[in-house]
């Protein structure tokens, strides 16, 4: 991955803020920027110089994963040096810290380790999204590792469909899941695993129970998992048995919804143009109310990040930008459904990287 | 659950702390109050009066979980709404929030919320612990849950014995005994599962990886897993071949270092005490240096809680609380031993809740 590119961006940014100094310290935030993939650790960039922070333990995972940053090993907290450090360099009278993962109690502390005459102003809350905002554009690397991630994901789906017997319970779904995800290389799940069915596939996000798989209803399956320490993130909902229309109305709209939505994503196209899309359809057929959240979200380092594909969001869709777009509908004591996949924005439109059959299952 | 008791303790600990209110926002928290189990939710409590503030999807849920504490379904932030709230109780100057757990950007936007007459006394920094240090001290029916708990890991540890195969990897040693442990009804683990073998049992936190497991040398296994809420851990280390006298010696030291340590486990005596005793057994063998790391934390809701179990710590234990005993040596580029148990704090000493073999494995 291109660290000393990131930085680069990172250094404007900073610039435009009108900030000399950062404090990183949300672990996706400097494995980003660097590479190192401990915790315990901080990232302090200048306009001048970028250092990683971290603790004994790390020498040698630091040696070996950082090389756009220098790196220093502390024995006291890694993000209390990193402030001190950045109060000691030439020209740097503030630093930005991000508000949305800094605890009031380890601010206080940072504060308390500056030099009375600066501790007051040295530290200023970052706009948000800040690092966040360059980590929603993904590069090729990025973008090779996302899409071998969204394939393992449908692998995944395939290979469960074969495993849903009467009688499983969600949870033997679950377990079966994730110990194939396992056996096929991936680092963990990205989120908890949904595996919702009959009723419960109307709770938008059902936690796997001990309840046995019904013998008509519908299943939602909504999983990710993590490879190379990227995530990915897809839904598919399932059939047990007949259908009756209404069921069958239902699904196709949200498929409708979901494939105008996905057709809708391309580069300087909004946010909330693309949620509108998946609305409109399913407003049509008397479903907004039962659309409940919003058509996604971006995905990455983590699984939810910026941009948020929402009513009333500005954000303009950029190339190389990862986002889910997932609508779904959810009819209390009947039924729920809900499909999802990755989709990259290009700059001709969007670009599924989760082609698992959408196509409803009967089972 | 009694959870009335509890919000009944954490009044008289607000009354000594000359508080008047308190906004409780970490789930597990919340949870330990009121018993719910949703995300998305705030506690608020003044000397008077307990509420829940949870969003529109958990109408039922919170409906059927809590009875300690009045459900307010609120389509703004929880947060905000409890301290709106809490704002405009009788009496009520000024609550306490944990500064721990919350962000500067939510400290800010809550602050906002209030009458700007009030706004800059009303939030007040608890003391830290505070509603942690009750939940230190474990009830009969969370001590019932937990010792379960504790027999699932040991269960799962050796039906994993089984599966130590030449040729197989940490990843897929880890994959089974996720699988294992959520077909024994586990709801998840309570952290990542650690399975380092060989040299890289030298890392006291090393990540299972596609790594074979060695022909011969150390394994080291620490793992938990969560049910009804509350976490297991345990640990052991067990060896493929035939041990030289060096390993045999090393492993025996750490063993006579645990047990020393789980001994001198009893209500009334300090958490540093019982980290000393087992410091002291390593030291004894030129191993102090080798023990990079506390001798163990409390256990519960949370992986990690207080006590901690380490130098300098003086809460002295009490009867009722659930700490872990893990002393571990660790040296680069050989090999590395940990052997942990849980204890559960009794007025007469300790009593381990993990009862699977502790004498060398040999495989």
């Amino acid at each position: 991955m291109d660290h000393l590119r990131r930085i680069g961006a990172l250094r404007r940014k900073l610039t435009r803020a009108g900030l000399p100094g950062l404090l990183v310290t949300h672990p996706p935030d400097v494995r980003y920027l660097c590479g190192f993939t401990g915790s315990n650790a901080a990232v302090a960039v200048t306009r001048r110089a970028a250092r990683l922070f971290t603790d004994g333990r790390y020498t040698a995972q630091a040696a070996e994963e950082v090389k756009a940053a220098r790196v220093e090993i502390v024995s006291s907290a890694p993000a209390v040096c990193a402030v001190q450090w950045l109060a000691a360099q030439a020209g740097v009278m503030t630093s930005g810290f991000d508000p949305v993962r800094t605890a009031v109690a380890d601010l206080a502390r940072w504060k308390t380790a500056l030099p009375p005459q600066i501790r007051r102003g040295f530290l200023t809350p970052l706009p948000v999204p800040f690092v966040d905002s360059l980590r929603q554009v993904k590069d090729e690397e990025e973008l090779a590792v996302m899409r071998e991630a969204a394939l393992i994901g449908c692998k995944l789906f395939e290979r469960i469909l074969g495993e849903f017997r009467p009688r499983i319970s969600e949870l033997e779904i679950a377990a079966e899941l994730e110990y194939q995800a396992r056996r096929m290389g991936a680092e963990g799940m990205s989120f908890e695993t949904i595996v919702a069915s009959g009723e419960r596939s109307a709770f938008p996000h059902g936690r796997a129970t001990h309840a046995a798989l019904p013998r008509r209803g519908f299943l939602t399956l909504d999983f990710g998992i993590i490879h190379k320490g990227y995530c990915s993130d897809m839904t598919r909902s399932v059939f047990f048995g007949k259908p009756r229309p209404r069921e069958r109305k239902a699904y196709s709209a949200v498929l409708e919804a979901q494939e105008a939505a996905v057709a809708a994503v391309a580069a300087g196209v909004s946010a909330s143009e693309v949620d509108e899309v998946a609305r409109a359809r399913l407003r049509r057929e008397g479903l907004a109310e039962a659309f409940s959240h919003s058509t996604g979200h971006g995905v990455g380092l983590e699984i939810h990040e910026p941009p948020r594909i929402g009513a009333g969001q500005k954000t303009r869709l950029e190339a190389g930008m990862v986002v889910t777009i997932e609508p779904g509908i959810y009819l209390p004591g009947e039924f729920g459904i809900r499909i999802e996949d990755m989709v990259q924005v290009t700059r001709n439109g969007g670009q599924v990287l989760t082609p698992a059959p959408k196509a409803l299952i009967e089972l």
